[in-house]
């Protein structure tokens, strides 16, 4: 039995989110139905991040323990060839048997997509956050700061059933920056993430970059002065880019 | 009574190409939906190509005259309203009555987008044609010269119900290029195309790329000495970029 942890890339646009749900098609499902054609076996797979529907991953995270009938190195090139074109899988490692894509995880790395034009447009409007306004990215940045350090997140949480659980969470640290062509990039590092959450957040920058409020205003919401501005940041911006795991913990028994 | 000249930019990849199909999703019958709801009235596009299903445009230009309510000004904004988000007006003009966005036509440019890549790509897999062999980009470049000039292009002509019609066209210019993040444009201009020309020209340059062929094999087929290389190349790296047309003729009675 071998634990085998899958670095994944998927285009959110054609999938319901990482979840397996009945009838529906799933990034997990996909990759479960693709194993269990490969290995002739049903696969359970575990996964550092529940993306949403539309949400894009660069670096999604998940391990399964299975019997291997080939080694490790032929694995990725092997799945690739079951899987559907919006999936790959650009890593595989093998992993301590106590690893876990989820628990394991020390943090995760986000980036949300931006562009500015002067109208909609056709080619990104799957891939970013088309913003026709004006936008002050200085004050974007200067509202982010605001948000680095621990701090109890329930203003910027979705509900999902997680009622009672804690909300506190850490954001290691958080940018926005003008990129080439036009595009504004939002990148965030954190402990943890809640439901929604980097969507919120991105949503109450954006109120900002509007000019709507003063950059003080994410103090006052994480402090419950004052109420979550903006909405929720439609979820084709948003890409996750990196989970990172406790180095040795990765290594340790192998 | 007016003449209106659209330039409309589309992602090819939700429709069945350009042209009105009963019970198909096309360019040409979105865009006609859209104008019959914002001017009450049946409208018919006459349009400079005929793009393929999976083929983009950035500059397709379709024409249409009918009596308007509006100020020419206005109608770019007021249509885009009505348009799904897969295609857009970029430019509306109005011309004289006799001029015809196929017809008045002298020459159209076409870029066709490659992507070297280890692996099949997630993110540009609609957009691009992704390479994973090594490709001798200065051979193809200098095999498009042997495209340039007049010649008949029968070898490179689908069949499309064009029988008995003359396929002698002009290629004014052809480059094939290194590009910024990995890709290859072979970028063509011409003064008319023959149904999947382009595709069929970038297969051939792709196959004298992968070094199974010379550069001067072009030169042999367009001569009847040889059979054609190579593969029609995929409609998801192709994009209509521009359409030319007489200046005099677009402007004269205004």
């Amino acid at each position: 039995m071998k634990n085998i942890l899958f670095t994944v890339e998927y285009d959110g646009t054609g999938f319901v989110g990482w979840q397996r749900q009945p009838g529906q098609r799933s990034v997990q499902g996909e990759l479960e139905k693709g194993l269990a054609l490969l290995l002739d076996q049903p696969i359970e797979l575990l996964a550092s991040s529940r993306t949403d529907a539309g949400v894009h991953a660069y670096g999604q995270k998940t391990n399964f323990i299975a019997d291997f009938p080939m080694p490790v190195a032929k694995i990725r090139r092997a799945i690739n060839g079951f899987l559907p074109d919006d999936v790959i899988i650009t890593q595989v490692e093998e992993v301590p048997m106590e690893f876990h894509a989820r628990f394991s995880a020390i943090g995760k790395r986000y980036v949300y997509k931006i562009i500015r034009a002067d109208e909609r447009r056709i080619f990104d409007r799957k891939y970013a956050l088309t913003v026709t306004r004006s936008l002050d990215v200085e004050a974007m940045n200067r509202a982010a700061q605001f948000f680095t350090g621990t701090h109890d997140f329930k203003a910027f949480s979705g509900k999902n059933g997680q009622i009672n659980k804690s909300t506190e969470r850490t954001i290691h640290s958080m940018t926005v920056s003008e990129q080439p062509q036009n595009a504004v990039h939002i990148e965030v590092v954190g402990n943890a993430f809640l439901y929604k959450m980097v969507r919120m957040m991105t949503g109450s920058l954006l109120n900002i970059g509007y000019g709507k409020n003063p950059p003080e205003a994410i103090g006052q919401i994480l402090e419950g002065k004052m109420k979550r501005i903006g909405n929720t940041a439609k979820p084709q911006g948003l890409y996750l880019v990196e989970v990172y795991f406790d180095q040795e913990k990765l290594r340790r028994t192998l």
